[in-house]
């Protein structure tokens, strides 16, 4: 995942300085209503004129946040999606029918001002939790991002949906498109902890101008999420306020009608490949973190076997710690999928870090230790775990758990 | 689990000072023999010249060390066990074929000195990872030990066993017997960390002088682990090497023979109760612990349910660095629960802080934050969750997520 991009058959470049508006019709402004008491922006929106097709992935997480809910319910009406009305610093989550309520009326104001269907409105919130929305500014704040809507001010609107992040998550990327205006595809996200349910969640908004059926994008979304957003881990838990979005506004004149269609593959790599560079930005904002650790596990039988190994390895605070203190300590990643509910042979597990083989057939081995400290000083780490009884793999990007992790966490006050 | 213990229908007395060499017919003894660099007792032997019933509960990490594989074997072949051989330093995990021999090896030397059939002996190792253990050192530490048998020493055995853990821990209680011996049960536990695959791991040894089926002992031991050391949480990691060994001399003359005897019951409760005070002692040593946390999830439609949720929350490294921070972040609760695969109405949820309702409905309410912060600063944190659709429950016991967790596992080297 942090993966040798120069290894993949790359279509597409990167765009300098790149964000969501750099996508062809995508608008965006933001402002500070107040939610926030820093006078940091707290809101903002991201809108197209055009017709839309938009997809979803949402938290599993069985405490939803109200405006996941209304979103899923306004996804069920149409996928014709005009506008994203994000605020930060309230997530609206654990707050009952107000909340919800609070979360749809939302909804009519930015109808209001955009001069849109209120069908073609849906919402995002993170934030504390607990709080109800302050109805007075989130109006002011629709009010003042509608008038600057013309701007195509994309970082405005990475920096509003921040919480606890130090930095701004961007990227967009083009493919060429012959004799066409080329295919763009836009992206920003938050998330400094994994979640961190009282002022943190993730959240990701991509855009792009091809055109694509529903089923198709939720396929490709679902599926590409699944290596990114599904494969990074700061401390195992999950947010009442989670989620990605993807919005096709058709302003290229590409449409992508089936897998077998030309520019298929390229589109389904290059939003892979926004997909996991946001991924990989909020592990590198990760709370407290100090390290970058890529857990691939390989050979196993099913890539969900090999998921569940490699999170219960990225998820084991004592394999964590001894990543913070840089050292090499092999039998908290036995110990730690040792207990993953998973079968396979310990006897068969060899592990590596970088290309140096530490563990073989399950037990250590001899190798040049003066060769792994160094590696274990270096920024990202590398393991790949052998389990040699199949041919599926899994990647995983983790952190490690340093004192900073339970300073941000521990003395931050509700 | 930390329970009022007054409320119980209480039988028995805690023996003051009491460990496992109180019950008649039990005996101990420990050594230094080098395993150790430290210079500290790193090997012991419990003894009883007796004919037993021994019933063991073992880890279920994949990675199981040889001393749990041989063990298991050995208690295959008969439940009449005279010996437990145990050292510390090292805990013979991933050490492969040679691993293995070495724990036989250690049988036959104890089998040698004790002067008893092999088959009647059994062996448990804590310490580091990947080493094999030293044999001469061994059969020298066997040697002294034997030597020393006719010594009651239990508070030996107990520091023996020890690796990062601060105290020792043990207990002793007693039954009344009318017109006959009493009957005892002593224990003695290790277990700083949950785990902590380097230099520990969860080990208890039980002893007690009824006559037992090995049937009615597997049944009694098995449901009482579930509600004492399967009870408890550190880091959520689990061992290579965890077992718990309860051995039955029938030296009381009285014999519980089946669910209806007159001491069936007193037997159950009172080891339910040593059982309950080692794993809150291995609590109270909790790597870095400044708090003891006590989850108790309620009416809910299973046992189970209610384990997995309360193990959700004693789990979320979020809340736990709350904890360590005295924060009463409910919404990381929440936020934890929501997590767990398990199914139940977010909205039905309601949660308490000792006796103070703090959520209804799912939702956080107004309540006496000076009264609740006093209880935040207390060294025991009492959490109830009520999730209002069943009548089963579980209680977990945990500690907080705090600097020196980091200090001890980032720091400690391989």
């Amino acid at each position: 995942m942090n993966a040798d991009y120069s290894k993949q058959n790359i279509e597409f470049n990167i765009i300098n300085n790149g964000t969501i508006t750099s996508v062809p019709g995508f608008y965006a402004a933001a402002c500070h209503c107040g939610i926030k008491g820093s006078g940091k922006p707290d809101m903002c929106i991201i809108y197209t004129p055009e017709d839309s097709t938009c997809s979803g992935v949402f938290t599993t997480n069985k405490f939803l946040a109200a405006p996941v809910s209304v979103t899923k319910e306004q996804l069920k009406k149409t996928r014709n999606i005009k506008a994203i009305v994000v605020n930060s610093g309230i997530a609206n989550a654990c707050t009952g029918e107000m909340g919800y309520k609070n979360a749809k009326k939302t909804i009519e104001i930015a109808s209001k001002y955009l001069g849109i269907d209120k069908d073609k409105v849906i919402v995002s919130s993170t934030g504390v939790i607990g709080k109800q929305l302050p109805m007075d500014k989130i109006e002011e704040g629709v009010r003042q991002c509608a008038v600057k809507l013309s701007n195509i001010d994309g970082h405005s609107a990475a920096e509003a949906i921040l919480t606890t992040d130090l930095v701004t998550k961007e990227i967009a990327v083009s493919i060429k498109v012959e004799g066409g205006n080329d295919i763009i595809i836009g992206g920003i996200a938050k998330g400094s902890g994994m979640i961190e349910p009282n002022m943190a969640t993730m959240l990701s908004f991509v855009v792009t101008n091809i055109k694509i059926s529903e089923k198709l994008l939720d396929e490709i979304l679902l599926e590409e999420v699944d290596s990114s957003f599904n494969s990074i881990t700061i401390d195992g838990c999950q947010s009442t306020n989670d989620m990605v979005i993807v919005i096709a506004n058709s302003k290229s004149s590409i449409e992508i009608k089936n897998k077998k269609d030309k520019y298929y593959k390229k589109f389904k790599n290059a939003l892979s490949f926004v997909l996991k560079d946001l991924a990989r930005k909020i592990i590198l904002d990760g709370e407290g973190a100090t390290k970058l650790i890529n857990i691939r596990v390989i050979n196993t039988k099913s890539k969900f076997d090999a998921k569940k190994l490699a999170m219960g390895i990225a998820n084991s605070n004592l394999f964590k710690a001894a990543m913070f203190g840089e050292d090499l300590n092999w039998g908290r990643i036995n110990a730690a999928m040792g207990s993953v509910d998973c079968d396979f042979d310990p006897e068969k597990v060899d592990i590596y870090i970088g290309d140096i083989l530490i563990v073989k057939d399950g037990m250590g081995i001899e190798f040049d230790r003066k060769y792994t400290e160094k590696l274990m000083k270096e920024k990202e780490i590398k393991f790949t775990v052998n389990l040699s009884y199949g041919k599926e793999e899994f990647s995983v990007l983790t952190t490690d758990l340093s004192f900073d992790y339970i300073k941000i966490n521990a003395l931050y006050r509700t």
